[in-house]
């Protein structure tokens, strides 16, 4: 089809849109792309509709090849079926919530696990009828903090969600990897770089989970890889614990004046000036930093909680939700702290409800727990719960213990990866799709069980398996531009080939319309820039503006017989006869 | 492509479903293309999607030769232009509200006028950027009182809308037309039987406004139509307003006693008894009655109005809505009765304000309006306002005059067409679709105007035109099935040809396989039956009730190189070659 941009609903903007923070948000919509219509919300143009509805076939194409059948839900549902499983309240703030005329509960859906669940125990109730794949691509609702970045995190967003569902742990198996494979196929098409990580189940529970992260510097997510293969989400990663230490022979802990030594580096130095260490001085790994942690939970309920780990290391607020999921976790406030005068800010030691470290103030009642570094036998100057002391020679399992070992360290650079390969590298990526082993966590919420083959009843086993689509068309813009405009990949261009008339010349018009004609023949989709009272600078700043990566212009040199092909990617431009136009653009194509 | 039933993600059901009002309802959730999710909201399933595939199909190409260009707009929009519009308040209880976690409000949009005018007024600034006409195929929300009839009302169901920009009145006109010849081609691709009718602009707010009704039983909405080409809908029906009579030379109004005559009827009866006429005797058109209406306006105050019709018609509501509108109309209450003393409940007349016919208790104070056919120089029996009294020969013009003219009475049969064409016939139908000229009513409010080729800023008019997807789905199900189950059109059928193998004879399934395949090299969409361990009982069944129209069974015939046709409308059953299936198949189509 041939699309004349005299008519086209499309209209270039001159300037960048005030509120763009990202490349993708800024050209998608000086490109005439999207239109911003509340923070988070989009509306999509008929040129971005285009786009996405190219990435939305390549997503249908795979998944029908994965065997998962398409269905379609509604956005808005009631609230029992996640008031069972606890999303309703788990979801917090991130969930649009709001009530029909009688008073009824509904939200706006932001995954849909439990209609899906429902659903196929509306219908199936035999092990015959597994396994089942089924999918839809919809628009999807989250209420986000902040939303930015454009499409990158919106408030409204188009989402492949898909679910499977297998009555054995293997079938499951089977139906993770059908899907795992599937989006490696639609990545690949999509043209868009991703790495495999491990992922934390986070709210959904669950079992296995691994994200597909974009690599990219304007990432949310921050992820860690060896060179050996291992990859995972910061939130997934897995601490290498060291084996303990003998205990026997380590020396008494002796309680310090360590007065005005409130952080680490000043707790370094007094010790190093106070007990210099044989061969090499104290640093901050030699110390035992212990973060007072505020968890609130499910129920409302505030609880403290002291962490103790290395002094060299930082609690990472993201691995500790992971570590106290499903409840929020923010660091201790000055309200907290004078709720407990058994805490003495800058002098925190293991917790005096072990009764070995005592604060001249008595028990403070919290929860201690530790990083996995902190093995038996080894030995830490630490806090002694006493304003302006400090205990060194502490030794753990000897002299402390703890209520539970928890990942909330920060991960670094050089940690070595859980499963020997070597250290890991710390890198920016952007989540764009996720699959999950969910489990029997909802089936066994909502009471999806079938016939087994002996006429038992069993659970169903369920996956869940997200692309963000409206995400991955901007992380493919994000990737695919120049200081000009956009560059897509051809197979989510919005046209096959743009051909461009310049000039008044009504030969040259005369000529384009055949070209256009010629393409449209050939199965070309071609946007046709007729405009007849554009300057030809107009007409190529909009055309890299706009991204389709063929363009054909034509002008002077239809009096010659020649038109120019530009290649919207490298710039070369390339005289060829009118007549073979569409031959050498065929020549070209990769899809 | 050959789908398969033995894993397709399709259960038709035995039973009804409980909640089932309507027969597209009943067959649609029992074939498997739908399930219902809360009340008035569906979730969509394979084969159901497919249909709706379909027919948004259509549209979109019909929208395209119509010019449209497609975009797609969110369901969740901020209240500002709404707020702007009036509809945020006017749309009452009908409106989805929400608020985001900072407390802004949004809406669930039920169209998107708003959001059009201001995506337009965003992007155009010039006459030579007009006339544009842009849609949209998406999800919409109206939180109907009574969601009933499946998707023939649902609260989220899916809509075309197009909304077209002109920035004069010629222009809009032939925007308009292009609209609605479009709907004449969609509806009769779709084989779907319309009526248009002149209808009334609500509370939209505008001028020209057609609606495309489809003639059912099961229809919400009256309209009439006469032998020559006459059609509106009861709403916007227009009463021929005869003629005055003159005045001179008539009789002396009377008040008489009446005790006990609170009705029509018994009026009538003692009217023929104490004062019988000449001729012929007094029926309920010599009466005048006098109906309390309660109007609730937008700022919520409550106005008692009185209408003065012919004895021998009713209200109805819902043309009274039209002439009070954006009031909603009810009729009075025993509590408004009881407030208003000067009402004589069954001896109301012609408002007391005007000075003639004054009860005991004095001034009512209230609104007095007339149906069009009281004009002056008619004579009446009506009420005096006073218990047991009514007066008779009360002559409009002479002894009464009104606040107002208001067309509030029931359309009946045989009333004459305001153009003339005669008689009018009452009908009943469901609307499918509606072509509206706006006019200028939203450009004004939200400020849309572009400059003309006078350099001077005009304000744009508009149309507003839509199409309800989910519903036409519904009605063209409504009125092709059969006792057996469903019986598609050939160009919304989820399938283009079913083929059944019966039996366990593995020459029979290999044979089957066959057919499908040759019909899915002839480009047909094929659904097949393929399941192992089902009777031909059942899956004849499943096929009647899934209703694609093209059957092909493959049985034992198979031994002989037959197959049997079976077409699903006239329920014929056809011996036919193995080999010419496809050539017979592809000779009976029709699109």
């Amino acid at each position: 089809m041939v699309t004349r941009l005299s008519n086209y609903f499309l209209r270039t903007l001159r300037e960048d849109p005030s509120d763009a923070e990202v490349t993708s948000h800024r050209l998608l919509v000086r490109a005439g792309y999207i239109r911003r219509q509340a923070p988070g919300v989009f509306a999509w143009l008929p040129i971005g509709l285009r786009v996405k509805n190219k990435i939305e076939q390549i997503i249908r194409e795979e998944m029908a090849a994965a065997g998962a059948h398409e269905v379609h839900f509604p956005a808005l549902l009631p609230r029992e079926p996640y008031e069972i499983t606890n999303r309703w309240t788990e979801y917090g703030d991130a969930l649009f919530r709001l009530h029909d005329r009688k008073g009824a509960d509904y939200l706006l859906a932001p995954t849909h696990e439990e209609a899906f669940t429902l659903l196929v125990k509306d219908l199936y109730g035999s092990y015959k009828d597994l396994p089942l794949s089924i999918f839809q691509i919809q628009d999807k609702y989250r209420d986000e903090a902040r939303p930015r970045a454009g499409l990158l995190r919106g408030r409204e967003f188009t989402m492949k969600d898909a679910y499977s569902f297998d009555y054995t742990d293997a079938g499951l198996d089977a139906s993770y990897q059908a899907q795992r494979d599937a989006y490696e196929r639609i990545f690949q098409r999509l043209g868009l770089e991703y790495v495999i990580v491990k992922a934390d189940a986070g709210a959904m529970g669950g079992s296995r989970s691994e994200e597909f992260l974009h690599p990219t510097p304007v990432g949310e997510d921050t992820f860690v890889r060896s060179d050996h293969g291992y990859a995972a989400n910061v939130e997934a990663f897995t601490t290498v614990v060291p084996e303990a230490l003998p205990i026997e022979g380590l020396p008494e802990a002796v309680v310090r004046d360590t007065p005005d030594t409130p952080t680490i580096q000043t707790l370094v130095d007094v010790a190093n000036a106070q007990a210099p260490r044989d061969g090499e001085p104290w640093t901050a790994a030699d110390t035992l930093k212990n973060v007072v942690l505020a968890l609130t939970h499910l129920d409302g309920t505030r609880e403290l909680v002291i962490v103790g780990l290395p002094g060299d290391r930082d609690v990472d607020l993201k691995r500790a939700e992971v570590a106290f999921a499903p409840a929020e976790v923010e660091a201790a406030t000055a309200e907290d702290f004078a709720k407990h005068p058994g805490l003495v800010k800058g002098y925190i030691g293991p917790g005096d409800q072990r009764g070995l470290v005592l604060g001249e103030n008595g028990s403070t009642g919290i929860r201690y727990v530790l990083d996995p570094r902190v093995v038996d036998g080894t030995s830490w100057i630490t806090g002694a719960n006493v304003e302006g002391k400090h205990v060194f020679g502490l030794v753990a399992g000897r002299d402390f213990t703890a209520d539970g070992v928890v990942e909330t360290a920060a991960v670094r650079e050089g940690d070595e990866a859980p499963d020997g390969s070597g250290p890991v590298h710390l890198a920016r990526g952007m989540e764009i799709g996720h699959v999950f082993q969910l489990g029997r966590k909802y089936a066994e919420a909502l009471g999806l069980k079938v016939l087994d083959e002996n006429g038992k009843l069993v659970t169903v086993t369920m996956g869940s398996y997200g692309i963000g689509v409206t995400r991955a068309l901007a992380i493919i813009a994000e990737g695919n531009n120049d200081e000009k405009g956009l560059i897509w990949p051809e197979n989510v261009a919005p046209f096959d080939a743009y051909v461009i008339a310049t000039g008044r010349d009504q030969a040259v018009f005369e000529a384009a319309d055949g070209v256009a004609q010629a393409l449209e023949g050939a199965g070309y989709d071609v946007l046709y820039d007729n405009r007849p009272k554009v300057s030809p600078g107009v007409k190529f700043g909009d055309a890299e503006l706009i991204g389709v990566p063929k363009i054909v212009i034509v002008g002077r040199g239809v009096a010659d017989g020649v038109v120019e092909l530009w290649d919207r990617r490298s710039g070369e431009r390339t005289e060829v006869p009118i007549a073979e136009v569409v031959e050498r653009l065929q020549a070209q194509r990769t899809i």
